[in-house]
């Protein structure tokens, strides 16, 4: 299931004026060693520094009356941006993140005053421990990915950029869970092209779509983004919209995205981390096959 | 003497599509402890990682024809936007920088491939060896902010703020030699107010008003902007500016500083240096003098 054209606008709605709307910038193409012109959506400007809290948000607001406390599970950003939402609408949260995330994640999701639990293993070990968490004390749990009002939060970042790009553009989005290429596939869905970035060390979109549904694939755990892009399955929303629209996926090389990081901050002082330099290095490590001019990169946040 | 209305018009007819045309971002004021709503002009952007990059490259393509060589003086910035102009021109540069300024800098110049030259002392002992090598060695020396070519290259951000903001908004523009305070408020003449935003620490254009042309102060070394705004003096054009246009200067405290570079990087993940940062400063430190939702804050640069 696939949220519909309502759960997009209804998100646009009640996410106006509580979200920021981020801004683009374009950009010559050749001070990144490409070609043409680029544009750069900065979503790295976001409440809690990722478009994580556009999701959140949305699903904090839906939440069914009379809930009043919330879970989720995430390497860092999602439960950031749970424990955001959570406390913009006086809820309490309780998020479960894998022990090895980044410790920089850790302290944001505890200033927002959210209860915070380490958990051993990857991002499906929290998530199991989230869900428990949320049966056994009556909470709601938010998927990080995998939910329709998250995918729904996450679509008006595609939403402001049909107000801000040309129609006819390839949008690029680093996937992981892929909430936001699902997002965005749908809210450009015949006006743009949305290209899904995995890094070759978690291909799960990739795999996914090979399938024909979500597998589960070995996650490097050295990979250049395996805290934010390191999921080890797709979602099923992700996969259908990919089947569906037929969306082309770019792998790119750690060291290419290592070198995107670089670029972006030599460039840009954009302070991107490894999921949100994704999309630039698919865009550089894929040129040839992208059109000239009309490529716009997806700036998805900036916690390193 | 101030730049007149065709040196403005010629810098942005040469610097279109030569540097970048920087977005602004609409904020809630509460988010940083103020009211409102606070525009951001994010000139961290920039090419270089400072405006500074417009007023250098305006200077270097309007030398005079046959000059083959460029000198400049400078705390870092303005050093590395004059590297940048030269390099992108074909024309070699000799950058003059006290020796306590960052590394990171210094780096920067050597990167854009010119050479550098380290002054113990501050900025004024390092203009004076760049002019004493500019006239040793046949050079055109660009001077940081006191010269017309370079004001009017900065006024470039004026210009584009024209298009971003409405008429009437006050805009707090960070001020050390005054150089982006100068050109900004002739941009703007007549549409917006353009207040000045100084450390407490290195109050050169306040001291300058308050003498009527500009005087020598006392730099405190320790201060939070000391590498980028800390000018010994305000420049002639600064001050002919602020006294035609009775320009308003708000002083902040070191603290307040800090706390805005603090705030920047939690809220926006913005890099901005504390030059960058005293901007945003004054607007928190003097909310109750400023106008409730229609202050915009020029974030000059982010190379810390």
């Amino acid at each position: 299931m696939i949220p519909a054209d309502g759960d997009l606008a209804g998100a646009r709605d009640r996410l106006r004026g509580r979200v920021r709307h981020t801004p683009v910038v374009r950009v010559d193409g050749r001070d990144v060693g490409s070609r043409g012109e680029l544009t750069l959506k900065l979503e790295q400007l976001q409440y809690t520094g990722s478009f994580k809290a556009r999701g959140a948000l949305n699903a904090v607001l839906t939440m069914p009356a009379g809930a009043a406390s919330v879970t989720a599970a995430s390497g860092g950003n999602h439960g950031a941006a749970v424990a955001w939402a959570a406390h913009r609408a006086g809820v309490r949260a309780t998020i479960f993140v894998p022990s090895f995330s980044p410790r920089v994640k850790q302290d944001a999701i505890r200033r927002y005053g959210a209860d915070l639990h380490l958990v051993d293993g990857f991002y499906a070990d929290a998530l199991e421990a989230a869900r428990k968490f949320a049966a056994e004390h009556d909470a709601v749990h938010i998927d990080a990915y995998d939910d329709l009002a998250t995918v729904a939060g996450q679509s008006t970042v595609g939403a402001e950029l049909a107000g801000q790009i040309p129609a006819g553009d390839t949008v690029i989005v680093g996937c992981g869970g892929g909430g936001l290429f699902a997002g965005v596939s749908l809210a450009l869905r015949g006006r743009n092209t949305v290209v899904a970035a995995e890094p070759e060390s978690a291909p799960s979109l990739a795999s996914a779509i090979a399938a024909g549904r979500p597998v589960d694939i070995d996650v490097d755990r050295a990979g250049a983004a395996v805290d934010s892009l390191g999921a080890r399955r797709a979602g099923s929303i992700a996969t259908a919209v990919a089947l569906e629209l037929r969306s082309p996926v770019l792998l790119v090389p750690d060291e290419a995205v290592h070198r995107a990081r670089q670029q972006l901050w030599d460039n840009f002082r954009i302070a991107a981390e490894p999921g949100g330099a994704t999309a630039l290095a698919a865009a550089l490590h894929h040129a040839g096959d992208l059109p000239r001019d009309r490529v716009t990169i997806l700036i998805s946040g900036a916690n390193a």
